[in-house]
């Protein structure tokens, strides 16, 4: 496919000119548009050693506002990036909505083509793949526009070009310059770009070709695309697609043919579940001692573990949460409480403050309240538009499975109460100087929505409760019971995956 | 000092928990209040190897709601860490106000006294613990609490603990007790941290010493200190001190004896300088070739360049900045426009905001407005109290200086126009369709404020034009002029450093 690009185009210096100032002017405007009306712009440049990949960018990122644009070489990852999974520190260092980022190489070259060995594509396992496309249409699903450039040159061009570097390099002592150190491999690397280029070209975030042979030429093709993808992107952002083409990305909803409209997983639950005092202390006790025993294991096996608490008001997940962390060691835990998101979160895909926050290998977060919120408080509460949440049960499911697959265990409890449990809560709350803060009036107010948040719940379960990442619903109306459940799942959890070695090497 | 500590206290088993419940009950309280009125609570815990310091945070962190508290274990700096000065790490890991962060060491032992020889307190060098006395002065001063404890046992102690754990950390290979590798060393590091203890022990952040030879009693005393520290942190930040308290930390008024009261420097700025558009293009030409290849040095020297724009609206902040990093590779610099703080930023000191973006070694980091909003538009628009902006000299002094000590190059414009040029340029912006989205209303509301403006800014340039870090009031009437004058000013600082190798030794 590559071998079919003619190399031989370019452009004479006396008709340069007049082809780039007008690209140049209208760039400009395009970026301001885009500060006011857009998302973010992310440009990959990808390309092969010695196509100028360097140069290009300098004068692409002259083209434009300083003010509003970043250049990020990405290089080898750092050692807190390797304790992460492959994809966390593109999402992590995403810019916010209306500015521009210039990636200098990208999760192509800086995970694929340098970990695995080239000239075998095989080597380059299915799901490594799957993490790029998740990220890709999670990050473009979101309104943003994500522009890859590869940068082509022939053998012999390269070969020419990685000579002339070594010996300027030497002269000059460029601290900027590659080090000339590796032979070219240019004809090893070529299938196994070519099939990744071919798996990774998709309708959503589209590969481009620059023919790079003639500088000039290069710089003209990576302008004209870059304003022609960003000024169909701020139109379509400006009129947004009718709501019948959302739909065919939205799941269906769901039917339930021959039984009751209303069955759902939490009719399942029985509520009447508890334990006597004594028989808590002793079960509690039990699982502290397997857990702070299982801890030190994640820690020599380094599996990030991730805890997701949800559940009604009042139905006891602080609760859930010290008893849990009690038997944990502090320096391998952490607890993120999450609120309402800020306004630099708002500026952000909506996973993004929970992606930064998600845990190294070895390590341990518990989420009080998580990503749910999309499908739950935002959707009872019209915080974001039908769309948005509709969509979030595959970007949700997505997310998961990414982790997942790159030896993520994740736990997720539904602290499941009835009704009136929760007025008994709320007034004993009210009655109690010790606990008043814990009520609220927005508590109150939730309370009158219960059966919008039934609905809400039930459809999450069903939607989110997978293979690789699936609900624990844990009756709650005793809390004796629901904090050993709590305790006993995650042991009996992390224990499952003990044996389970992936053989993924994503990380690191 | 540390030797007149009588190591015997302890507290017998049956009276243990009459004393510990009463403290955990109000710690707990403590927090809650801490989170609804207070700022950060920081909690540094040192103390010998072996004084039991994991033993007393993973108790201290029971006692508290794990929703609003965190243990940050303060190992070896991460290689990104590594790339700033000393203190910048634990800037960055600051919690927001209302929570609570437990530092499982801190810049004591994980800088000093880890990074000197033992037993050689002349080796601690003097611009370190300026560094630390700066780092908790400006945090104190912001209302947040600093707690620091030393965990404190004999000798003969110190080597049985060591002797225990070493035998039993090889029967359960607990990943988190410390490796026993090193020997004691108690007696070389004894003067050595008596000394930092004591050029430690101020005021805004003083020493417990915490007697940990017996567990039960070093718990009592750890949660009683730090109970008592934040009842009356929460009574002071309920019921602020009279004004006159504060007054005496702030900068007297500046009086001008026998000279004009408005005498500024603004006045002493010649604005009809101005170079013909054949000089100019010779002379960028020139600076922007001398600015290409120092910035190749400084990424080799390694070390971290900070560049300030601030000025009148229009003075023309945009169009230096584009003509500065023309010559620059932009794998090397970062612009930051600096705008709003975020509700994000405004849960921290307001200078973080300021210290996670500064450059690392060798990199380039241009400010586009700055910390100097404090004592401009925040002091004129009344966006911070008077006791802030006026404290705020002496803190942006004392944050330039430590850096300025820690090898950065600090570069400061104001760019200085007159107020009939600023109207012909806010009209010409008016005028041209290209040029309207720079004008906005707000514009025209801080115009009728010049002279409010023209006060604050000539006091900064009083107050914050040090030796280290000078202010450079650019001429800019004339574009071309500014523009030249921005770029020589940064070749010329940049050159000026080339030579000065500081023999400090602190990052890395």
């Amino acid at each position: 496919m590559l071998e079919s690009f003619d190399l031989s185009l370019s452009i004479k210096k006396d008709e340069y000119s007049n082809i780039i100032d007008p690209l140049k002017a209208h760039i400009g405007e395009l970026q301001r548009d885009a500060r006011v009306h857009g998302k973010a712009v992310i440009i990959a440049v990808e390309g092969w050693r010695g196509s100028g990949i360097s140069r290009v960018i300098n004068r692409l990122i002259h083209a434009l506002d300083p003010r509003g644009v970043r250049v990020i070489p990405i290089g080898n990852p750092s050692d807190i990036e390797r304790e992460h999974h492959m994809m966390w520190r593109f999402w992590v260092s995403l810019p916010p909505y209306g500015q521009i980022i210039i990636l200098d190489r990208s999760w192509y070259s800086r995970t694929l083509v340098e970990r695995f060995s080239p000239a075998d594509m095989d080597s380059v396992p299915a799901y490594a793949i799957d993490d790029i496309l998740t990220f890709e249409e999670q990050l473009t699903d979101d309104g943003n526009l994500l522009i890859k450039l590869f940068l082509h040159v022939s053998s012999q061009t390269q070969t020419e070009r990685l000579e002339k570097v070594s010996e300027e390099s030497l002269q000059k002592e460029c601290p900027f310059t590659a080090t000339p150190d590796c032979a070219s491999h240019y004809q090893e690397y070529l299938p196994i770009i070519e099939h990744l280029i071919s798996r990774t070209d998709t309708l959503y975030a589209p590969w481009t070709i620059i023919e790079a042979e003639h500088g000039r030429y290069a710089y003209v093709k990576v302008l004209q695309t870059v304003t022609s993808l960003m000024e169909a992107w701020l139109a379509r952002l400006k009129t947004p697609l009718p709501e019948m083409i959302y739909a065919a990305r939205l799941p269906p909803d769901i039917a339930h043919p021959g039984i009751h409209e209303d069955r759902s997983a939490l009719d399942l639950v029985d509520l009447t579940l508890s334990y006597h005092y004594a028989e808590y202390k002793k079960l509690l006790h039990f699982w502290e001692e397997r857990l702070s025993a299982l801890q030190n294991d994640l820690i020599r096996q380094k599996k990030p573990v991730i805890i997701v608490f949800e559940g009604w008001d009042a139905a006891g997940k602080g609760g859930c949460i010290v008893r849990l962390t009690n038997s944990l060691n502090p320096r391998g835990y952490t607890v993120e409480p999450i609120g309402k998101p800020s306004d630099w979160d708002l500026l952000h895909h909506y996973l993004w403050r929970f992606y930064i926050r998600l845990p190294k290998k070895g390590h341990i977060t518990i989420f009080d309240r998580s990503w749910y919120g999309r499908v739950l408080v935002e959707r009872v509460e019209g915080l974001c538009r039908e769309e948005e949440w509709k969509r979030a049960y595959h970007e949700i499911n997505g997310m998961e499975e990414r982790l997942s697959k790159n030896e993520n265990i994740i736990i997720k409890f539904w602290l499941q109460i009835d009704k009136d449990e929760q007025l008994n809560r709320f007034r004993d709350r009210e009655g109690d100087p010790e606990k008043q803060w814990k009520i609220t009036d927005e508590d109150w107010r939730n309370r009158e929505k219960w059966e919008n948040y039934r609905s809400a719940v039930s459809e999450m379960l069903k939607r989110t409760s997978t293979p690789l990442a699936p609900w624990t619903i844990v009756p709650a109306n005793d809390k004796y019971y629901a904090r050993v459940t709590v305790l006993r799942t995650v042991a009996e959890t992390i224990e499952k995956n003990k044996g389970i070695e992936n053989n993924n090497k994503t990380q690191g």
